[in-house]
């Protein structure tokens, strides 16, 4: 993967087979590809690791016909499938840990390869929220930045509108067949346009509740930064703004007075040391240093140092040990290290079976639970 | 005036009529006092700098008769004239290079021994901008900050009103016979049950436009923290912010919407490093760690070294090589050292001269020009 080259048509299919089979995120993705050289001897692979990491039953992998089937009906909706390290994959995108190994991407790739800054918010909007969004999101536009948001109500939809005729990208919590809300399909269509929209998820993926936070990780990864304009305590909002700032993008956060409760969680933001902003040339401002020269440089898979999860073969009181360590309690994988004195390659090793049974949740900043 | 002790009647009489003599800031009352020992030896000495330094006539000496009248009109009032260095005197508008050599104070000595913050903000303040500050000014008084402010319109009164109880501080612009806005008597007198107010003007001055930036400085000198609460672009919540920021004071901003013209000014300080507040915890957890053991430490004269302005005897040519390099634009006191190649005792000296004469203006920032 440390190439920019394109998949073959089968690869396609065998990746699309892997990230869509039950228990495999983008980091297991990336560690059984670095692994086994390729998605079709990952998928060989599955079975033997799913029963050492103590699956229930045997592993359920995406079929041959089903991802055929997501191919036929994804070509029909002007869909195509963009794979991480192919040079169509958005270059920030590609920086973050768990990049989603493939994108499915309806509209203009063009706008994915502009420096993009993320405008979002709270759904229910202020009119003054509103309208200071749209004047934003224009003069970014207008300044060369594509503008990245959720399509939701509220504020991402003005960002999204202003900046329909300079490019825009929707990220989206469901699939492309599922448009949410459904009252924004016609935005959406016109999002198409010079824009795109995104998504990790398959077609006919109905969003629940807990997509969107898995969703904002992608809002961030694609931008350089982040501007949350209104959002109230323990909002969505929130949460990217955090994404964004583990991941090392930039935040900015929009004032509003101490009365106003939508300004709640953006004025705490700028206490945490988020830029405050009050108009595009903030903005654009902190943004220059970063995209002078380093914006062009090519998006390469980062190189991993030492054995890899797999590259090492746990021994079965090994397993037993990291797995004893494990609850329903999250904890780090440098403290599993820690106390189970194993190699981080072996614990690595022992967290992928046991994702790949099925038995293993894994949290922000490192941490993991068993199921 | 390194000791804490009281002046005597004569002694105050004295100082009244030296402060309040034409062309006598507190810089150079300061400079007379620590070279002629005494305001009354300062007072014999004035006909003969003015000389030196070119007055157009005789020294307008303020006479014994009428200091004499402003004390006995300030008894009637209630007015006590405080000197720096002597107990009663704020400490840390002490600690200000150009302080006040007499507080004339009306009211309740005691606040002015506590550790005060000053809230101020724009005249037509907003009815969000009027309760914010009531509760900020409620919870800071409650916490056992004095409050200062500057008895206007909008802001300044509601932070007097909501402090009522717990002790606030008003600085005039003007003297104490002339309270401005006169529809703030009722205020004034109700400020004056806990609190006091405070000027450096004579007791019948009329206070004009550019007295105000000069009041500014005792607002922000009197106070550990300035908060500004609502200010609009250039205005005078500005200036006090400044002065407060030269002056070693915490400056503290309450933001509000970028759409808000009336936070313009506020949403710009902390842009430029101001603390964004949004509740009086914001500023009690700034200002604790200075207040912690510094609070209390004893108000002493700034201890001067090597030799100060008429210490030293300037003669004719160094005289007219500095006036020379002075003209109607602003020049730092550092540059004229450098470029007349004297020292900085003859310089300030030659300054102080040309001050006692009525042909120096002094600017902030150590910056002088010719009149």
């Amino acid at each position: 993967m440390g190439e920019r080259v394109r998949l073959s048509d089968e690869q396609r299919l065998d990746w699309l087979r892997l990230i869509r089979t039950e228990n495999i995120g983008p980091r297991t993705f990336r560690d059984l590809i670095n692994h086994y050289g390729g998605a079709r001897a990952a998928l060989a692979a599955l079975p033997a690791l799913a029963r050492r990491g103590g699956a229930a039953g045997p592993a359920r992998i995406f079929s041959r016909e089903e991802a055929e089937a997501e191919l036929k009906t994804a070509r029909a909706l002007g869909v195509e499938f963009v794979a991480l390290g192919e040079p169509d994959y958005p270059p920030r995108l590609q920086m973050i840990d768990d990049a989603p190994p493939l994108l499915a991407v309806r509209g203009k790739l063009a706008v994915l390869m502009r420096p993009c800054v993320a405008v979002v918010g709270s759904r229910n909007a202020s009119a003054a929220g509103a309208k200071f969004t749209e004047r934003l999101a224009r003069d970014l536009g207008q300044a060369g930045f594509g503008i990245v948001s959720g399509l939701a109500r509220g504020i991402d939809a003005a960002a999204h509108r202003a900046s329909l005729a300079t490019g825009t990208v929707a990220v989206l919590a469901g699939g492309h067949e599922h448009i949410y809300p459904a009252e924004h399909v016609d935005l959406l269509e016109a999002i198409l346009r010079e824009g795109a929209a995104i998504t990790e998820m398959p077609l006919a993926w109905e969003p629940r509740a807990h997509d969107f936070p898995r969703r904002n990780r992608l809002i961030s990864g694609l931008s350089v930064g982040v501007v949350i304009v209104e959002a109230a305590r323990r909002s969505g909002s929130l949460i990217t703004a955090r994404l964004a700032g583990e991941q090392g993008r930039e935040v900015f956060a929009v004032p509003g007075s101490p009365l106003d409760p939508r300004a709640e969680g953006t004025n705490g933001l700028i206490k945490q040391g988020a830029t405050l902003v009050t108009e595009a040339a903030d903005v654009i401002a902190a943004l220059q240093p970063i995209l002078g020269p380093g914006y062009d440089l090519p998006a390469q898979e980062p190189a991993f140092e030492g054995p890899g999860p797999l590259d090492v073969e746990p021994g079965d009181d090994e397993r037993a040990r990291i797995t004893g360590l494990l609850g329903p309690t999250p904890v780090s994988i440098d403290d599993l290290v820690r106390l189970s004195r194993s190699t981080p390659a072996i614990v690595r090793t022992v967290l992928l079976e046991l994702e790949i049974a099925g038995r293993l949740e894994r949290h922000g900043g490192g941490l993991v639970s068993l199921l």
